[in-house]
Order: structure tokens, then sequence, then C-alpha cells
């Protein structure tokens, strides 16, 4: 496409069904795109330019979402993966006039996104960041921008309304029925996680699913023919897909018919490719990567208001008529499917209350009453077993009184002890939604936005894999952190006494790099019962994520008669073992294996007459939420003599050591050897820990 | 499959051609492997066992390898993507009498696997790691184990097979012909990072590339058809890639006339699927994921001997004839092919001695001389500029005096500076394979992995992306850094600085992230001047990756002529500025862009008469490495007043503020908002430092 010769842009194929106040709405939505970046003078113009025809059409002709209750469960989702269009959504959002809830859902009394919002685009505490913010913009279903997450958190959300489903539907009440809509940019269709999860969602048979793509061929560095060879759409058929493709999309007919051919899919996903111009209506810009993302320039500006037949010097012109148009289509049908859908719920729950007991309790985002209740504890043994296998065991013992915790692993189930192994709890596969165990495949990043897109519906989402692999997944980690998401990431095999896999396979950086994550919860827990405690803590709160990261090896039952009590945990850090007859002369602490390792050497200078302490550390997140006086009373400022044990990077542990401390950590990445080989070749040995202890004592 | 009705395994379609000798080789592989697994009792005998035929097969009839040269730089390259296979791999290495070399090539008198190390699988400092580790064993062309990351570094090494091909080959002189073969698992064609890595094969014509697939329909959890439905074949002919089929693992005849298929491909990369049955010939276990990942059990072991006619007893027992089949096939062709292309290699040096001593160069693994005599001196300068311009500059002030220097960006090129603007740079696409700019799409994961696929082929290789997206590309940087390669990761857009993205886009772990990977050497420069010295830093040494961590928003250039000059980069930490009059009172210490924030809080407080010193730490991993006199002299021990400040998460600051000092850092996610008001928002002003400088030298 080259040069624009309209006013009636946005018209083309569409002229049929699209009335004046339709091509109105349209440019409504561009221009507000055009100013508010203009006015920024930041910001991503060209998708909304290119893609405002095809959103205006979803939105008023099909979205079943109701702008007075955006909270509406059974509402569709829209996700805008390609997340530097935001202000397509800000202005849907707008022009729909959605009105702001709290987390409850409640009404704020106010628009989620008012027109002084978006003048305030990416401006501090503005409404309108530069990326959509899940929690921060009613409206917005996840928060997007680095390419490829919001696509696959769609997987997770059609995952969700089949499992929400097949678990509540009954004949003659239809709770759920939603679809999600993904818009998805070139470079969402690039990055390798959409990948991973188009697969899943193909082998799934979710067709509950439509992805839009919007192919218009520009990316930041050029053409997409730079480096996207590809045929994207006989792709999506490998997975398993429908496709369906839209030769130009300002051709809103076109576009209607192939979400209409969408909703009578009964057996596979669906794509629908749609041919776009980025920065449609830029006479000098249009097609190109400068529309990407920079300003149009005023002259420009006027240029393409002109175009589109436009008054030139308006800025942020909503003409008459459009929000009305909004309100009869959108509005009213979401309205009415709404109240018809809570008569319907209210059916439901006269006919089976504790479902809809259960339903309640689902929305409202905490555990169910007494979900741990059946949390075992275990009993002292020196043996012991692997945190993993105990975590295997109480996730078994929540689960059953937890109905809507679902989740699985990377294809390491047996590994990681992610199984839900109870009677009924079942496989969710096609035919089988109601399943709680999940299956994703070789594909943790996957996991990871699937996970993210299932806390987002509602579900209580685990994932499993090894922790070295935990480095697949950090972008939807990172994103879960962000959005306030309670997932539980469980990481098996979490040193190197993994042993023979090799470093490969070992983690060294991975605790560190998790423990840099803002708002992420990382337990790390030292044996059994603190294992059950883990779960506990992360579990029991509903506002962040937690990784729970587990030895692959067997570790002591520590005997809770002799050490403090595992609930520590809960703080973070804890007096774990002391020794009488005044301050302690040397600290010792740790997280995870090397805890026992510590009460072994702890032993041994008891003999000695040393006073040593050992300080279980299992989240330093929670214990740094503690106040001063309790981490005092842990870590006494006047005993600097302190000894860290961590089979990992020291990073950070210099913080609780001090200059006067030691870290025995690793400084380099493993080897493939028997653990107990390992042990000794990276000095981990009671040994090793008592000669350090002793030096830092003065007892050397 | 089901049960085994041999002695004749592995023979099936290939009996026209297999021999007894070939079907003894394949067994030898296959008994090899069961023999060492058990042993170990740890490992994974069922992919060597289901594809020893295929492995064979490609090794004695079609791979060009010298084993008396195994570093010959026109070898065909066969990656083991399926690592955990890796004793298919040890198994060939042996048997075909594969040489050790050094890092320089240079032989060490000694075989690269030994009976010995087979029997020493898995145990400490074995040549058989549980993984093939690249460095550690001749003849493991890279690390493999993560999933997905050979077969991505595979598409690496066709490109750089591409590049010498396209810079060097003459008219009569074919210097450059190989082949790349990746062997790859279910697991590695679900994980996201290969279809990146295979969509951009595609885009560029690979013809060189085949990939192997291991269709076993069996993963740790089960059957494939719990999670992975999709087509392949037809995935990859999406991609671009030639695609075909064999039906029977043991059909060796079929096998090979896949290979001479792909061998006359001149457009397009190759996949050939092969059916094949994980551990093939256990009459209890093949088939199932039981002997994906554990030992058969002795009883099993005499069962699957017997199924191939083989001595139940023996074990490790490789047959007369077998180590000579491969002499006669591998090895004789490997060896003519050798001593022809040398002469070939003479005969080009005559021809061309320039280029011959820049090949030479090239494969001595070090920068060529004079490569750093341009990097240019930028003159002091309040306003400064980006240290992302700074190093688009430096980078083009190298790169023409660095012939093997290529690299790109995932789609950002323009945003991160790393494109080669000088006259004949070009751009690497088909048909014009010796372009020095590589376009990876936006596909981070993928762009790692091939770097390393560069760097493994002799080239220099750099990334560029924003420095929260490194998040995308951990699994290949941290390979990088354990297999010691000198990759370069240009990492621009790095704080919340970068404004009104927002906090998806601004980084706040990854700097941490990154400082815990053993090995990797992490640079942030704080002005123009410390930028060509992290360029000279990360270039200047051959075994260690580089990040190269840069700012989007302008930066004084510090006048050396008042401050330390810039060279001191080299030493991770110095002293930038200091105050007279005796010890520092206060040391303010701070890594890029705060850098100029510490240097203006110092002005004032020298005003206002308080003894500071400024430290610039760009590198911590440098800094260490240092002695501990040089670290006491920029960090005495006896000024515990220290503030650091860096917008980034403050873990491991610790270490170098201690429990007397303070850190100014970010403690959440960012906003969306124009720097200048996020500066303040996070307490980021000349105000908060010097505020909180004051207090620490008790001045407040």
């Amino acid at each position: 496409m080259t040069a624009v010769s309209m006013p009636n842009a946005g018209r083309a194929g569409g002229e049929a069904v699209l009335t004046d106040i339709d091509l109105t709405a349209i440019n409504t939505i561009r221009t507000l795109a055009i100013d508010a970046v203009q006015k920024a003078q930041s910001g991503h113009p060209g998708l909304p330019m290119g893609m405002a025809p095809v959103a205006y059409t979803l939105w008023t002709r099909f979205l079943r979402y109701d702008p007075k209750d955006p909270a509406w469960p059974n509402r569709d989702r829209f996700v805008l993966s390609a997340g530097h269009g935001s202000l397509l959504l800000y202005a849907l959002l707008h022009l729909a006039r959605v009105e702001a809830v709290d987390a409850q859902g409640r009404g704020r009394g106010r628009p989620a996104v008012s027109l002084e919002d978006i003048k305030a685009f990416r401006q501090l505490d503005s409404a309108c960041p530069g990326h959509p913010e899940f929690g921060l913009t009613t409206g917005v279903e996840t928060t997007t921008g680095p390419l490829g997450q919001g696509a696959a958190n769609s997987v997770g959300m059609a995952m969700a309304e089949r499992w929400l489903e097949a678990r509540f539907n009954r004949p003659g009440h239809r709770l759920f029925d939603y679809r999600v809509f993904a818009l998805c940019s070139d470079g969402d269709m690039m990055e390798g996680v959409s990948g991973e999860a188009a697969s899943l969602a193909g082998h799934l048979k979710l067709s509950n699913l439509c992805w839009i793509y919007d192919d218009n061929h520009v990316t930041i560095e050029g053409q997409t023919d730079l480096a996207f060879g590809e045929d994207v759409a006989r792709r999506f058929r490998a997975y398993g897909w429908a496709t369906l493709d839209v030769a130009d999309a300002n051709d809103t007919d076109a576009f209607a018919h192939a979400v209409a051919t969408f909703q009578r899919s009964v057996d596979r996903p669906t794509l629908i490719r749609v041919r776009s111009v980025i920065g449609y209506g830029s006479p000098h810009k249009q097609g190109t990567s400068k529309i990407h993302s920079d300003p149009l320039g005023e002259e420009e500006v006027r240029l393409t208001k002109q175009a589109y037949g436009w008054p030139q010097d308006a800025q942020f012109l909503v003409p008459d008529g459009v929000r009305e148009r909004f309100a009869q289509t959108l509005g009213e049908r979401g309205a009415r499917l709404n109240a018809a859908w809570r008569e319907g719920l209210a059916a439901f729950a006269r006919a089976d209350a504790g479902a809809a007991a259960e339903l309640a309790a689902l929305w409202s985002g905490a555990p169910p009453a007494g979900w741990d209740a059946d949390i075992p504890s275990f009993p002292a043994d020196a043996k012991g077993m692997a945190t993993r296998e105990a975590s295997g065991k109480v996730l078994n013992a929540i689960a059953p009184n937890y109905p809507w915790l679902v989740g699985g692993s990377a294809d390491l189930s047996p590994s990681t002890k992610t199984e839900l192994e109870f009677d009924g709890a079942g496989d969710f596969q096609p035919g089988g939604y109601a399943g709680r165990n999940l299956h994703f495949g070789v594909r943790e990043h996957a996991m990871g936005a699937i996970a993210s897109g299932l806390a987002l519906s509602g579900l209580r989402a685990y994932t499993g894999t090894f922790l070295v692999f935990s480095d697949y997944m950090r972008p939807p980690t990172r994103l879960a952190a962000l959005m306030a998401l309670p997932v539980v990431y469980v990481f098996s095999h979490d040193s190197i006494e993994l042993g023979q896999d090799g470093p490969t396979h070992q983690p060294v950086e991975q605790l560190a790099a998790l423990r840099a994550i803002p708002g992420l919860i990382t337990l790390r827990p030292a044996d059994a019962n603190e294992t059950a405690q883990a779960w506990k803590a992360a579990l029991g709160q509903t506002r962040r994520p937690a990784c729970i990261i587990l030895s692959r090896q067997a570790l002591p039952t520590l005997d809770r008669a002799e050490f403090a009590p595992a609930g520590g945990l809960a703080r973070g850090g804890y007096v774990l073992a002391d020794s009488a007859g005044g301050a302690p002369e040397v600290i010792l602490m740790a997280s995870g294996s090397e805890v026992a390792l510590c009460v072994e050497a702890w032993r041994r200078l008891g003999r000695e007459g040393v006073r040593a302490r050992v300080v279980s550390m299992p989240s330093w997140d929670l214990f740094e939420a503690q106040d001063q006086t309790y981490r005092d009373e842990v870590l006494p400022p006047a005993v600097t003599a302190r000894l860290a044990v961590e089979e990992a990077s020291p990073l950070g542990w210099d913080r609780y050591v001090g200059p006067r401390g030691r870290i025995i950590a690793m400084h380099s990445f493993g080897a493939s050897a028997p653990g107990k080989d390992l042990r000794v070749r990276f000095g981990f040995t009671p040994e090793a820990v008592l000669a350090a202890a002793r030096a830092l004592a003065g007892r050397a």
C-alpha cells in the first residue's frame, strides 16, 4: 500500500456494514493514539492506526463484555499481546466507558480510562502507562509489552475457561462459555514462547481461543523480510490450529466473517491473520518502521488527520455519537448477557449451593477454608527424605482441600514430584478439561506464562521444573511478580548435589537471580517440615508469586523437639539451634540442604565447647520484611563471627555475614559426578564448615 | 513397536548394505551405552540404543571428519542437541579413535575418549560427563543438555560456514564447504528456542544445515501425545525447510538416502524425521519413558544383549573389527579430505597471502593486530552522550580492524546502536553471506545460542537487545560462560531511566542476575570513555563472555584531566575522584549512569568541606580479580562510611558498603514516566545522595 487517497480510510471492504459513525469511531481511536503519542513525545502510534478497524469491529460486534462490570467472570478476554500498541486498548476502554473497579471487582465510581488519563499517556501515575499494566488500569487483562508473553498468557486463560466449564457447567446451567482473544504482532509471532504456547493450545484443542495476527510486515529494524520469511499460517496449521486470512485490516466485514467462523469452531484454536498497514493514513510514514515507535510530528499529524477527513487542529477529539455507539453495541450486549448470566448464577446457586459457594470462594482470591488442614508433620528422621519428596506429599495433602489448585511440570513431574496422585485429580486433556494435572511438555517458558494466565482467571496455579531451568522462564516470572499474581513455582534439583547430570543441570546463579526479582518470594526449605511450611507460606498469601526450591537428594528431617519449630520459616530466617552459656561465639547460617551441614558442624563445635548458633534462612525476602528487632535477635550485631554456607553463588550473603564473616559458596560451575564427590571437590563438608567456624570464633 | 524378535536388531531395511560388521558396530554403541549407564547407575541409555544406526550411518558413510585432526576447520559438525544421549557421542568418539587436542588444536597424544573414560561415565574428572561438555572432551562441538540449545547453536555454526565461505572461497579455492548436523529429540523440538532458530535458518536458506529429529514418541512424563500433538515436519516446511521422513531408525539405507538428498539441497535447510524406538532392543522397556533416563537393571541388560545376539555377560565389549571399520570409512575419508584441503589451503596462501594470514589469525582465537587502534577518545562534555551512542561509535571504530567481528540485534539495532555502518559492512542475508550485520528478528533466545555457534566456529560475535530482555536469553548466556566463549552481549536501556516504556521494559534485577553467572564479565560503563574501555576489556580477552550494559539517556563525558583515566575500568573499580586533606570521610560508589550522580554530590560535598571519594565500579567481576592490596586502596577498610548508588536491585552491594554503609537502589519495579520524574520518585537525586552521604560522614 502506498499513498493515501481517502477521506474514507477505514471504509474499504467494510462499506456494506460500516456506518459513518463506525468510521468516525475508528478514526477516533486512531487520532487519540496519534495525539497521545504526539503529546507525550513517546509511544507507538503505528499499531493503533493500522488495527483500529479490527479492534473496533471485535469490540462492538462480538466481544461479550460489560463495561459496567469489567470483572464479570464470564466476560470474553481481550489481550493486547502487542502491548506497545497500548493506546488502542486505552482508547477502547475510554470509548466503551469501562468503569474502574478494585481488585475485588467493586466499582470505584470513575472511568477506567478518562480522556485526561489518555492526555497523560506515559506520565507518572497515569492510568495510561507506556505498556498496559494489569492491576493499574481496569480492563487490562494482563500486563504486556515483552513480546510473546500476552499471547502465551491467553493460552492459560483459555485453559482456565475450559477447566471452569468442565468443573461447573451442568445441563441447564451454562456458567462458563467465554472466549479469549489475543492481538499479536510480528514480534509476538517470532518469540519462541508464543510458539510453545500455540503448540500446546493446538494439542489441547482450545477452540475458545483466537489470536489475531497483525501482519504488517514491519519491525523496528525495517521490513519483516529482513529476518522473518516463514509462512506463519502454515506453521499454525501444523500446530493444529484453524487459520483464516483477512487481506485488509480496513475490510471490517471480512474480519467479522472470520470471527464468526472462529465462533463456530469446536475442535481447535483459530489464528486470524490480518494484513494491515502500520500507521495507516500517515501519508509519509505509513508502512514504515518510522511509525512503529515515534511520534508523527506536528505536520504529519495534520496531514494524517486530513487524510482521515478529520479536523486538522482538533486534539483528543471524541465526536458526538462515538461513545454512544459503543454503548449501543458492546454496552447493551454486555449488560444483557451479564444480567442473564447473573440470573443463571442465581439458579445455579439454588441447584447446587456447594458448587456456588466454591465459585464464590474461587472468585474471592483467597484459599478455601481448611485448605491447609491436612498438611502433614514429618517425624524426626536422620535419613530423612528429599525436600522434593516432602513437597510432593504436602502438595498432595493440600490439593484435595483446594479444588481450584491446578498445575504441572515441563515434562518433569516424576522428578519434581508435582503430580497430583489422588483419585479424581485427573489430567487436563481434550475431553477431560476438569483434570488438575497439567502437562506442559518441554516448554518452561510457555509454562510460566500460562500459569499467569490461569492465575489471572482465578485458578491457583503451580509449575514444576529443575531450578536451572528457571532461566528459561524468567520473563513470565518477572511479569507475575509485577502483576502480583500468586503463582507457585516449584524448582527441584536445586544445587550441585543433583550430581551426575553435571554443570548444565546444576544451578549456581539461579538462587541469586530469583532473589533479585522484586516481589517474588523465594523459599528454600531445609527439611521436610520446612517444606510443609514453605507451601503454607506460598499459598497462604494471595498477592505475590513464590518459588519453592527443593533438593533432589535426601535431607535429614530435623527433630523439632531438639530444634526450633519449622514455623520459623514464616519469618524468613530463624534461630534453629543455639548453645547455652551466653551469646554465640559464631553464627552458622544456611538455606536448604546446607542447613544440615551447619547442624552437624554445630554439634561438633558444641562438643569442642564452642558456643555456636545455627540460623536457618529459607527466605531472604520474608526475613527482610521482619522488623529490625527481630532481625537483630536472630543475627545479633555484636556477633560478627558469621559463616554462611550455600551451594550457590555467594552473591548477596555479605548482607548477613558482614565484612568479618565468611561465605562458603560456589565460585564456578559444578561438575558431573556423584554428589558426595562434588561436596568434597567444592568444599561443602562438615570439616570445611567446622574449620571455617573455628577460625571465625578464634578457636582455630 | 512391541516385543523384540531379533538377533538381527539394526538390520531391518538396511539389510541391503549393512554388513555384519556394521551391525556389530551399531550394537557396540548400544551396549557401551547400556554398560556405562548400568555401571554409573545413572544416565540415559534410551537415545543411544534407538539412534545408534542413524549416528553410525552418518559418521561412517557421510561425515567429513578426520579423527586425527578433530580441529580441522572444514570438518562437518555433528551436534548432539539431545545431550542426555551423551554416550552415543562418547561411543562414536571412542570407536572412531578421535585424538584429544588442546584449545589450539595440538594433539595431546591420547584418545579423546578412552574405554576407561567410558567406564568412568559421570565420575569426577572423567572425559565422559553426564552431558557433553565443550572444552572438556575433544570432539564435543558444543555443550548440550538444556534442551533446544544445541539445535540453536547449530544454526550459528551453519551461518558461520556460510560467512567463511562467502569471505574466503575464491574461484579455484574452495576452502569452506562443511555441513552442520544436529541430532534433536522431542524435547529439543518443543523448546521455543529451537523454533526461533529454525525460523531464522529457513529465512537464511541455510542449505548446509541438517537436523535429524529423533521422533521416538516418548518423553519423561510418558508418551509425547500427552502434550505434543503437532505435525513437526509441516511446521518446518512453514519455516522454509525441506523435510524428509525415515520410517524406521534401523533402516540405515533409508536414512542414507535422506542424507544424500540433503546433500543435494541448495536453497534450504533439511529436517530428517527419523521414527525410532527409544531403548530399542530392551524386551521390557523399549518404547517407554522408563528407559529414557534409568539404568536397565542387570537382568534387563542381559536380556537386551541376548536380543542383540551379544555375549550376555560381556561388558564394555568392543569386538574386533569395529574400530577398524570406523578407520576404513570415517577415518580414511577424513584423512584424505583433510590432506587435500591442506593442499588447497597452501595454494590459497600462495594466491592470497593476506587472506591466508587473516584466516590464521581467526583460527588463533586472538583479536587481529591493531584491532583497537582506532578506538576513539571522547572529549569532556557536560552534556555528553548516551553510552549506547558511544558504544555504537566504538564498535564502528573497532569492526573495520576486526574483520571477523560480526553481530546484530534482536530487531533493536536502531536502539542498541549495534549496527555496523561503515562501507562494506553489509547485511548477512541469502545471497550476501559475507555481510557482518546479522538480523536475528525478535528472537533473543535464539540470538544468544546462535552467537555461541558463531563463536564455536571462530567468529567473534556480539548481540544486542535491551537489558530487561537479557532474561529471554539467559540459558545460552550461561552456557557461553560454561564453555568459556568470548561472546559480547550488548544490553542497552539499562535502568528505569529509559523512562516511558515503563516497568515491563525497565530492568531492576537483571544486573544482579548477570553478575551471578560464573565467568561472565559484567561491564556497566559510566561515560563514553569508560564505554570505549569496556569494549577493549570485552574483546581483549578470549576466554570469557562479557556483557556491556548501556544507558539510553545521555551521560556527561567526564573530564579525564580532572578525574582518573577511564583505563581504570580494566581493574573493575577505581578511584575516580578524591579529596585533598586526608582519608575520605565518605566513599560514594556507583556504576554506569549513577556515577555522574555521585560526582555531582562529590562536588557539593567538597564545597561543604566534606572529604569524599568517588569510586567508579563498572565491573564487580574484574574488581574481585584484583589483589587485596588494590581493593583496599580503592575501598580502605578503615573508611566504613560508604554509599552505593545504583538504579537496580541492591543485591550484592553489601559486600562493598559493609554493615555501616548505605545503598540507594531499587526495591520495587519501576513505572512509566519520563526519566526525570522517575529519578525523583525513586530517590536518585543529587539531594538524596548528598543527604545520605552527609549522614554517613556524620555531617548531617
